[in-house]
């Protein structure tokens, strides 16, 4: 059976992989996966004016990969790991689909052997 | 170690998130992952232009999920499994950063655990 998807975890799905196209926001989410930092931390490693990166920040909080608490005039982020594991899990099962195809093939051609050298008739 | 990953598995990884970012290329890959299929067949369950189901292929061609091959006047497409395992992979690193993290952490309390209970001094 074929899991179909609701349309709600469509449009999260199609968020998280949107979030996860750019280069700037995997290494953010990469850094995070270390632990909880700063805005002002997290946006030093890139060449790239303080509001196109808030803007990198702003759709990964969308899609729910990341969240951020302000406490003074410090922003702190951490990661969620719960979108990632719904994407994870997405390609997971295609795998699962793909490999149990191969599976069944392989049975047919082995089965089709074993008729050809009579064991099976 | 954060492994680096280079420019041109960056731009793989975006062509591939960009194409799983979207509800239909997502239905076509599922459908692919039990096996090839025409593009007619494809098309059949989208109420959408030709054309416009096409572009989506081509995106999904272009990142390297899917191959197709024209035979006679029939354009079959199938999926390849390696992008996906690269995605897949990508974000089974940073879950795997997450949860060291975690034990790291969770290590850490019960040392100070022990600390307070005079077993550490």
């Amino acid at each position: 059976m074929i899991l179909r998807h609701m349309p709600n975890q469509q449009a999260a799905l199609d968020n998280v992989f949107h979030a996860l196209a750019d280069p700037t926001r995997r290494a953010v989410l990469q850094r995070l996966s270390g632990g909880p930092a700063s805005v002002s931390e997290l946006a030093k490693p890139f060449e790239m004016a303080l509001p196109s990166f808030l803007q990198h920040l702003q759709v990964l909080e969308t899609s729910g990969l990341i969240r951020s608490q302000k406490a003074g005039r410090v922003r702190t982020c951490e990661m969620e790991p719960q979108p990632l594991a719904t994407a994870e899990q997405w390609i997971a099962e295609q795998r699962a689909l793909w490999e149990g195809r191969l599976d069944r093939l392989e049975g047919f051609l082995k089965e089709l052997q074993a008729k050809e050298n009579g064991d099976g008739a």
